[in-house]
């Protein structure tokens, strides 16, 4: 077999084989085939696709590059989650005590924050004392004691996906459905839970600017996770505003703990039950309407919020700071974002105001930079909203007070008014099963 | 700027402009754009093509890349020829002694043979003593002497197509047409001649493999050379079979001797005078009929033959040899190719004919293997020829003998016989002007 031949097959609108998809995911793992060949590669799939039995093939293989997390003890009931990223999407926080307080095993490794979308990994360390890194048997021993461990990516899983990940970062090739399917897919495999609910954003602040192609990303990734072997379903969500009011890793740590105490009811509690209903479903096997008030019911009885508490404490977190932390703490300067005009917030660039955030400490533009936890903004008033000039459309959070005008400036600059209110449009567009 | 913004825009199917290719083709000369970009860029425009303006900025851009051929002296009676390639084209050899001997300045570089096609700097090394390296300077004095110097590549020209077409013989993006048309003309462009034709062949021996495919070729390169301020003709010709009846180099330098001397006429005799016509029509500004009647009357009146005579000499070469050198010459042995079966020649498989005259030693597989000059095929039966079981198709000349039963085999598989004589075809399909 020559990579050459295969480069050629896909070009020419070709249906790549198993043997021949593990054949180019090994020799570039091995380094046997260069990246200028694995380039032209990726730049051939991204103009003639990938059928479903291609996808599945690769997504399998590259779970297969490295390690594979054996999670066989805990049977059928191990649930993971994955988000395609957003601005103010916390929701991790949050459904994960609440299926493990249902009896879900979650046993979850997160990512970091990069660009304007966070990373659930930094909002847990802005718990004080919480330990995202952990040797693999302790990782185990935490899911089978209380049902729940979240940790930072650990350990060789997938480097297929992360070297074949920076080339189609530099050569134009991300954004490829069967590319980013096999990717997401891949280290969910690998990380071997039985089910997997996937939050697809679309809009604005997401990745798939639309509902329509989020929905084509959705149903590849759910065909080809159900291809490996795996309960899947998908939410597709709205990212055209940010989810919930905190944007920045204290402040979402502190609406988390708000919503799981009851406290707050609105779009974040909404999508987060949708979530942990859909987990549910999979991972115990019941109908949706028996999941969602199991759910409901874990949030109203603090069922969640003691799991909550378990696993904070469990690693390492200072509890007590969690249950007493407030919105700003930690932040030395408050400064509100005052609207500019009459009339109705018509549209958000949530892209833009991730990238607020970024600018006041919260998130990095390069993956070495340091992030100030407390850092953030608190939004006051969404798309659809009516607002006066003087009132405080949110406030910014930081420890760098020459950050807040360019902030305050990137926020109103993405925000549209105007005389009409807007269209309503849906919070959760579709659930693919 | 930046490489992946390039990248992008050309998958997205945009228009690059003069100085994005300009860095595009600088940076990747320089090295500050690697390989697996280039191999990107390479496969987006394989995808999504390139307008005129834009090949012709590469051309341009590819051509100054390196050394540029100042041919100015010779004002606009430079001339030059390329074939894309095919089996028994030993046209060179012919159509410049005849240009020359009209006035033409015939300053040329040629290539060496890879795979089945030949190379005219072997042909030329096939007659002993002739050198095909010279210093630039003495290789102008020989053009400004007696109007004609062909040698081999030399010299730093189009380092940027140099090092792109070896990126794209590894990635499955040589059969571009306008990264096709760039190299060709940029190589072109730099060697300076004022006047170029193109003989593109079209079929089983060629590159393009049907009339068509090669038109869009012809023309893209006659677009390009006339952008880039240059006079341009293409004629696309026959390669589903040889173009003469000898392949191998000596072999070729006995026929092109033969036809100089008016002792050959036929489909070789035809493509010359058609090449030297056009050759002839660009230099002198004359008219077709003009020009043909001239270059019947060079090769008539033998004074083609005298300045062939001259240019060896003059290079170095054994004018006897070249005067008494006979088919078969150097070769220990001559086999027969027997026809196993009556009928007519329905179709050759020219390609795999090339294949095995470099299966006798005439050519080269790898880039390093060593040419046996006097090895090649003698055909004596093309498409359309009534044969016979037991006659002779053809002779093999050898210095391997153990080469010559696989390559008879391979030369038999080459040709399909059938009942019935096959429908004509065109030996020059069209001319592009």
């Amino acid at each position: 077999m020559r990579i050459y031949d295969l480069i050629l097959k896909k070009r020419n609108g070709g249906t790549l084989d198993r043997d021949e998809i593990d054949y180019f995911i090994n020799g570039y793992v091995d380094g046997s085939i260069p990246d200028y060949q694995a380039a032209a590669m990726c730049m051939a799939i991204y103009f003639r696709g990938m059928d479903d039995y291609e996808t599945a093939a690769l997504t399998d293989c590259m779970a297969r590059s490295g390690e594979m997390i054996d999670l066989s003890d805990f049977k059928d009931l191990t649930v993971d989650k994955h988000s395609t990223g957003g601005v103010g999407d916390k929701t991790t926080l949050i459904v994960t005590p609440i299926v493990a307080a249902l009896g879900g095993k979650v046993a979850k490794m997160s990512g970091r924050g990069l660009g304007h979308t966070g990373g659930t990994a930094d909002k847990l360390e802005a718990i004080p004392g919480m330990k995202i890194n952990m040797e693999r048997q302790d990782f185990l021993n935490q899911v089978k004691k209380i049902g729940i461990a979240v940790i930072g990516q650990s350990g060789n899983l997938t480097p297929a996906d992360k070297k074949l990940y920076a080339l189609r970062d530099v050569t134009a090739t991300v954004d490829s459905i069967p590319l980013i399917t096999s990717s997401v897919m891949s280290k969910k495999i690998a990380a071997g839970s039985h089910s997997i609910v996937l939050d697809v954003k679309a809009g604005s602040g997401a990745f798939m600017k639309t509902p329509a192609d989020a929905r084509v990303l959705a149903q590849n990734m759910v065909a080809i996770g159900k291809a490996c072997g795996r309960k899947v379903s998908a939410l597709i969500t709205d990212m055209n505003r940010p989810l919930g009011y905190a944007i920045g890793n204290t402040l979402e740590v502190v609406e988390a703990v708000e919503l799981l105490r009851g406290d707050i009811k609105g779009d974040l509690y909404d999508v987060c039950v949708a979530i942990a209903t859909e987990m549910t479903m999979l991972f115990k096997g019941v109908s949706y309407t028996k999941a969602m008030e199991e759910v409901i019911r874990a949030i109203d009885s603090g069922a969640a919020f003691s799991k909550m508490k378990e696993w904070v404490s469990t690693q390492g977190g200072d509890v007590e700071w969690l249950e007493n932390v407030k919105i700003g703490d930690g932040a030395a300067f408050e400064v509100p974002i005052i609207c500019p005009a009459d009339g109705y917030i018509t549209a958000m660039n949530t892209e833009a105001i991730g990238s607020a955030a970024v600018i006041l400490g919260a998130g990095r533009n390069k993956k070495d930079d340091v992030i100030d936890y407390s850092a953030g903004i608190t939004v006051c008033a969404k798309t659809g909203d009516k607002v006066e000039k003087g009132c405080v459309l949110g406030y910014l959070y930081t420890n760098d007070y020459k950050a807040a005008e360019p902030a305050a400036e990137r926020y109103l600059d993405a925000l549209t008014i105007g005389f009409e209110p807007p269209e309503q449009t849906k919070l959760i567009y579709d659930i693919i099963r």
